[in-house]
């Protein structure tokens, strides 16, 4: 069964916001053996959204549509379905009064006739009642095709997916087993890998496809295979990753869909009952962000310094100023002692620390644009490191994140 | 002139990366009068580009494509215009040379032939020069369409479209000029400000066209005008931003095409000369991230504690034992004592400080899922409030964020 996603409305079209939707849904239908054939976005336009919803029905045995569900006049997709299925609209009872709850028990400002008019569904269309919003969402379906029309806040979409969509789309329909497996790798180029692999790639089965993923310092090796017998698919992927992993051990991570790095991390934390603290300079925060956003990241993750300014790596981390003086704000020196430095004022195993800058201008040290300096500080030892991450703030900044994660992970055991 | 944007990968349609080329180039050409038709997310698969092909052509004066240039076997959008354009691949010379200098001077690695590869393109293309990776953007053309290729990789693809693909439409074409401006509030939902601006908007210009963008407490509203002359554009929107104004006073921030929050309350802080320190607990680093993710953070942000774990609320900021025992961890009197902490230990005027739980399990604290306090200090005062955030960690989380940049915007004058 192949399936197409079309987005609604023009603040996607005008680039104002980027559409996450599309990846959420095409990932949980994956999950349950849709694959998706085309994702569309189109604007806030009744036209061009009837011309979608035809040129999808001759492509995919399901359409689910996001968007223009909204109280407001900018908001369209409901009476454009009933044109698209020669339908009116009506008003539900179930919807009525779920939205006479909602604004009483949570909202508490005055319900409005918009907000009621929110109840009006074409005739022909199933109600998905949405637990997270004022916004339901509808099934209707004609001969040779399922339409789905979701809101776009991807909270209330996505617990529509997860409590109506997903479950009814498994009933109805007998659907395959779609596996992905990839392969996280660091400090090889794209092109070496597949050269170095290219036996092993020209003998894939025709059941495995296989696609490389580049991205600042990393690339991920995705294998993909799909069938009804779900233990052949896994058995498939399984045979060509045993073959492919003593090719690439020595730039191996882990694997994606197990769990990120950081989770890959916080898990031999756990397991060695240690824990971590950061001391972050020109990353600014975002790698006790990283790790605070998963649930259980207390269990090991103590908090951090984010040490912007030059006072507060020696007045709160304790960085000699004559060190500092010596080999510069941004050295390998400093980012050990503020490593060492975090990890005496946290009392914590493990530490990172970051130094460098990240432009446009040079600010506090002579380095250039793009030095990055990252120390590990373990139990037994610290260690530090020196790169040039190019020109550009946010990808210098990321390519320090995914480094010194990189560079913890293979210290804790 | 209308456009169509057709992004290529697998990658894509399964989920596992979010397009985010789509939305960057939608912006760029609405900048130079470009308005964007249709965004279209399609595999790896020849019958399907070509299908998308020739459907944009049908629309569209101008067609962008990303995706499948790299050096790899999935790759085949070049092998597929070229089949589109009845032509022939050919080998590029000032391709080859380039490549062979990026491999010399940065990679340092072996250059193989799939590298070399990339300097085949067909033609009747018109080659623009990658001066940021190996993969050449390429320009196409018939009776009615032009067809730009450019790379994936969102860097690449971002220098191209700056240095090649914008100049070169803007000099083709005589393009129109379009105007997007975004009003943030905080604090009412978006039906009952449609209710309370009802009036005005009902009185808006054919020309001016608004849209409602709710997002975890905020609400933007979008004014869109466009025109073959700019002083009228202008008027046309400043004209109904004077009248919408007065009418929301209570609950405006600013506008977004300015600055975000965060360069709102950065340039804020540079006019007043004074400095920000953070300290987050539930927020774990991300209020940090947010400030260093601007160029010139280092004017005013002095950097943070991310205090994740209750010792170093204690220890390093300062906290009284009794007064979290008194009131747990929790509460708007440990959020003001951390930012008093904080604010001292890091001699800075303003701080944020943030406590709360995340979820999904209690933690530390008796506080429910969802409840935040959040403490702003001032050179004058430390005031902090408490909100419950609903039970999802991500939006609890970004919620705490939105709203503590939201307090502080409001106290520095």
């Amino acid at each position: 069964m192949n399936a197409e996603i079309i987005t609604i409305g023009d603040e996607i079209l005008i680039g104002q916001i980027v559409d996450t939707n599309s990846a959420y849904i095409a990932k949980e239908l994956n999950k349950i053996g849709i694959s998706v054939f085309q994702i569309t976005s189109v604007q806030d336009d009744k036209k061009h959204i009837l011309e979608a919803l035809e040129n999808a029905q001759n492509h995919a045995g399901l359409v689910i549509l996001t968007g223009g569900l909204g109280p407001t006049k900018d908001d369209i997709t409901k009476t454009t379905l009933a044109d698209y299925f020669e339908d009116t609209l009506v008003r539900n009872k179930e919807v009525v009064a779920h939205i006479k709850h909602i604004w009483k028990t949570y909202i508490k400002q005055p319900l409005l006739q918009v907000n009621l008019d929110q109840a009006l569904v074409p005739s022909k269309a199933k109600v998905l009642m949405n637990q997270s919003g004022s916004a339901p969402g509808m099934w209707m379906e004609n001969n040779t095709t399922v339409f789905i029309s979701l809101p776009g806040v991807p909270f209330e979409m996505k617990a529509l997916m997860q409590n109506e969509v997903l479950p009814r789309l498994s009933k109805q329909f007998e659907l395959p087993f779609i596996l992905h497996k990839t392969v996280l790798t660091y400090g090889l180029g794209e092109s070496v890998i597949a050269d170095r692999i290219s036996e092993w790639e020209n003998n894939l089965p025709k059941s495995v496809k296989l696609a490389y993923l580049p991205n600042l310092g990393r690339v991920r090796l995705r294998l993909s295979s799909k069938g009804y017998d779900k233990a052949v698919v896994y058995k498939s992927i399984h045979n060509e990753i045993e073959k492919l992993l003593p090719q690439i051990s020595d730039v191996f991570v882990g694997f994606e869909e197990e769990s990120s790095i950081e989770q890959i991390i916080g898990n031999q934390l756990i397991k060695s009952n240690t824990t971590l603290a950061v001391a972050e300079s020109c990353t600014g925060g975002r790698i006790g962000a990283q790790f605070t956003a998963n649930p259980g990241a207390s269990a090991y993750f103590k908090g951090g310094v984010i040490a912007y300014d030059t006072t507060i790596k020696t007045q709160v981390l304790g960085v000699d100023k004559p060190l500092i003086e010596t080999h510069s704000v941004v050295s390998t020196e400093v980012a050990e002692a503020m490593a060492l430095g975090v990890q005496k004022l946290y009392n914590s195993d493990y530490a990172i620390a970051t130094t460098g800058n990240a432009g446009p201008s040079k600010g506090d040290s002579d380095a250039e644009v793009g030095t990055v300096c990252i120390a590990i500080a373990t139990p037994h030892r610290v260690f530090s490191k020196q790169f040039t991450f190019g020109k550009h703030r946010e990808r210098i900044t990321t390519k320090a994140v995914h480094m010194a994660l990189t560079l913890l992970q293979k210290e804790i055991f």
